[in-house]
């Protein structure tokens, strides 16, 4: 019904996650009305993003170079690893400004749902850089959800021969929240994690 | 913080409408998963829309032709031209299957607010098409507020003199929705357009 390219653009818009069929008959719209230049900018960007961009040879983390900036940072402690299943993880731990170690991405977690097995993420390639680094501590940052806590789970099984510790993120009620909205689930764990004040 | 090309793509993308800076870096993340052919197809078909979509000379709707698929099909009725605001809008109203007629695209909306003077939008171009073609009827389908309704008004003072009969699109409830939930505004309106049955 509508003009062969334009239809074209909503269709390549809707494979991206978040944008359902009216957003992205409004994103279209709206690159129609964009002055050239930025089109041109956002099109390059995008091909861009995906030739740039390859994973640390060491973390797989996302990079520019081989190194990510934090593998190739003197100054973090490369005794603390901190475990997360996508390199998207690391931004959120960066920005508490309370992590000085390096990081180790899975890419995914293990689900028995979904059939993703301790082979299918990065587990082997963890184990080897703890032993190859003498690692005092592994943090598991995985999601906090069924499939975080069995990888979690997996990884201090596997570890537990290499003298390190392995540690998890804590459980419990979100910062500024409210009582009235904690779910039971979230509550009990807030209440088994407590802790002395 | 992040790589360039990410945060360059994550900029490009919060220019768009309804991408804020979450979901800007969650699109930005999918872009870099997805396979090098899907994205080089969202590069082009972004480009390519720009390229190769102009406006209809003679209704300023969107074409890839001098004339778009409405003014160029011999089946419609160049009798009635109904006006719309943006090429958009068309879409809305063909969806409904229930008007045969031609469009005038304004380009906007009469706006005391925004300083949008009837001679910014294409109202001449319109008194124009009217004079040149002996239109019965002019529906003015701008959007339902006060700069649809002041335009709609403007048009209708202007052609006057030109012997066409120019009509609104009405206001009312909209169908399937619930009286409990209609605004004081919509509800008055509805009475005040009430017909008989």
């Amino acid at each position: 019904m509508r003009e062969k390219s334009l239809e074209n653009l909503i269709k390549n818009l809707r494979r991206l996650p978040t944008i359902g069929p009216k957003t992205a008959s409004r994103l279209a719209f709206h690159i129609l009305k964009m002055p050239k230049d930025d089109v041109v900018s956002l099109s390059q960007a995008i091909l861009s993003v995906k030739e740039k961009i390859k994973f640390c040879r060491e973390c797989f983390n996302i990079s520019e170079d081989e190194l990510c900036r934090f593998c190739s940072d003197e100054t973090r402690d490369r005794k603390i690893i901190c475990v997360v299943e996508e390199p998207k993880d690391i931004f959120v731990i960066e920005e508490t400004q309370k992590y000085s170690g390096i990081y180790h991405v899975l890419g995914g977690a293990i689900s028995y749902l979904e059939d993703i097995g301790p082979e299918k993420i990065r587990i082997k390639e963890l184990e080897e850089r703890v032993k190859r680094n003498s690692v005092h501590e592994v943090i598991v940052a995985t999601n906090p959800n069924m499939e975080g806590d069995a990888t979690a789970i997996y990884i201090s099984k596997l570890l537990k021969s290499h003298n390190v510790r392995v540690t998890r993120i804590a459980y419990g009620l979100p910062v500024g929240g409210d009582l009235e909205f904690a779910d039971p689930v979230t509550m009990a764990r807030s209440l088994e994690g407590r802790v002395v004040v």
